[in-house]
């Protein structure tokens, strides 16, 4: 069965700025110093397993152009641009519709586009389990990632037993957990954390769509079937802005059948922050992740991203620096949270251009 | 007896860079918040007590033109520019040799361009009180700061016995001490920190520059006679080039005889590193020092000298940062010393654009 991708790139993460901006998100950024942006990493290694011609891009429609210039080796018939921000599902509904006119039946693997992977070759083999196992009885497969600490900041997958076929039956999906809670699940052995990647079969996908979700059903169909005609953009606006906003763990994993997980351990970062920086590039016996034109006297722990100027980082200790054109940020590590008061002030002073 | 002032704003200082520059010292730079820079104070602040027309300015030859830019007021002729450095006495030998084609006698008060005075009334005050003991008997005149701590960055004067003319006798002049002598002078009461300003009559210093340092008093005297002439360039060239390099402190103030000093309290300031912008400002309730476009999130005692882009300093505390259009200071306070360090490296990556 053919393998077709479908990457999520609508986000406008705000925990990157001032080098992520609503006309630029995390996504769209190179965070390592091999110069690939978040997007071209997760296409590139897909490439083992998935045709360039099967992978979809759904993004918001400003980033259209963004997307073609990055990646102009994906079809622009694969750019499927969102009029409207409606969470995972919908989106979800809308590739799997547009999919289905060119197969009439695929696996379809759910991925986000901002992710990075260490590991990439246990990525391609964790994702070809995952599809064996969403070929089988109308699977619905997630990927749990292996907890290394008892993080906060994600969503937890409780698991089950082991089934015949190599893969755990999913007991729950659980909320972001205090910390406490992140202990006792960290030492149970009996939770993943959840990475926000499915593989399933685009005939599961829709049938439960059309059981779980009928309103965005219809709406999704009619998309699809006007996909490659004339009418296509004013049937997706139309159908599109008039979707509810869902997400599809809440609109299908949580009430699905036949949900799964695969244990997946692939040195995966959701980079959530400019903490990661220092975490997935190498750093200098003083652990500072410095790159561009940075003078660093005595500092230690520092990340300095350096833009057209000089940086002078001198005696710093636990600080990140980000510099752009026409803004810099100074912020301790500790703080790597309040960057969104930043934007949140940008804001309220009407300052557009600088968010 | 007129009362005339010599500046000194020949020096290079480092400790404020990225804002100073070779091409403009800290005397040429602005850091309060009124925008008057260093050296416009020290002018404005004396004028109750001199003439502007009475006023010299000593500089390099490479900053005549900031001088006369940022002082327009005084006469170009009191502009004196230095073809080289070569310390404190030779300056002041060329100055006194200058103004005595104006007058035969007069007070010559020599102040530092490059200093705060927070009461100036008092300043005013002792500077006259100096003037009086200076025209009796050959009196030279230093002005000493009452210590308010055991600084180990200043030199001190060890005064004794109070005179008859309201000034105390010069015992010695010692060197920067360590923190232990440093504790000693300031717990015994017969220590003040030598702040640099001398008040004498022209011709004790004269007489001073001829006796103890014949060779310069012989080509300042030259100078003094070319002054005013179609050659005074040429001799000034020559004569000043070829002074040997010598400080006043060590050249006159501790060989010579009658020796006084004016203790003053004026809330004197030397300004000597970026530190020091907290200290001269008004700062908020966090106690930050913040100017230009800044956003500060969760900052404590931080210091922000923005420039023309947005700097948001999120949970920073004891931190300094400066901008510019080339180049980007953050520097702990703890650290405000190794800016240097960071001038160095420019200049062995032959960067001297931005030293």
């Amino acid at each position: 069965m053919k393998t077709t991708a479908v990457i999520m790139a609508g986000g406008r993460g705000e925990r990157f700025w001032p080098k992520s901006r609503n006309s630029c998100p995390k996504q769209f950024l190179s965070l390592t110093s091999d110069g690939e942006t978040m997007i071209q990493k997760t296409v590139r290694r897909l490439l083992p397993l998935v045709d360039m011609s099967d992978i979809y891009i759904v993004t918001n429609a400003a980033y259209g152009s963004l997307v073609a210039e990055q990646l102009p080796d994906i079809p622009k018939e694969n750019i499927l641009s969102e009029p409207a921000a409606r969470n995972t599902a919908p989106c979800i509904a809308f590739a799997a519709a547009v999919i289905n006119r060119k197969y009439d039946d695929a696996i379809m693997m759910v991925l986000p586009s901002d992710h990075l992977i260490g590991l990439e070759d246990i990525y391609i083999n964790t994702l070809k389990k995952a599809a064996r196992v969403a070929e089988q009885n109308g699977n619905l497969v997630t990927i749990g990632i292996t907890p290394e600490y008892p993080e906060t900041g994600y969503g937890y997958i409780n698991f089950g037993s082991e089934d015949d076929n190599g893969a755990y039956r999913v007991k729950r999906f659980v909320e972001k957990p205090d910390l406490a809670t992140a202990e006792m699940y960290f030492t149970s052995g009996k939770y993943l954390w959840n990475s926000g990647m499915f593989v399933w079969k685009l005939s599961t996908i829709l049938d439960n769509i059309k059981r779980l979700m009928p309103d965005i059903y219809e709406g999704a169909v009619k998309i699809g079937e006007a996909y490659g005609t004339d009418s296509f953009n004013e049937v997706l606006v139309r159908e599109f802005t008039a979707f509810r906003s869902e997400s599809v763990d809440f609109g299908i994993m949580e009430k699905a059948e036949n949900i799964y997980t695969i244990p997946g351990s692939f040195g995966w970062d959701d980079v959530g922050s400019w903490l990661a920086v220092e975490r997935i590039n190498k750093t200098d016996s003083d652990k500072n992740y410095i790159t561009g034109d940075v003078i660093s006297v005595a500092s230690r722990h520092t990340t300095v991203c350096g833009g057209k100027r000089l940086i002078a980082a001198v005696g710093l200790e636990d600080v990140i620096i980000v510099d752009t054109d026409d803004a810099v940020l100074v912020c301790s590590k500790n703080s790597t949270q309040d960057v969104k008061k930043v934007i949140a002030q940008l804001r309220e002073q009407g300052r557009n251009e600088l968010v």
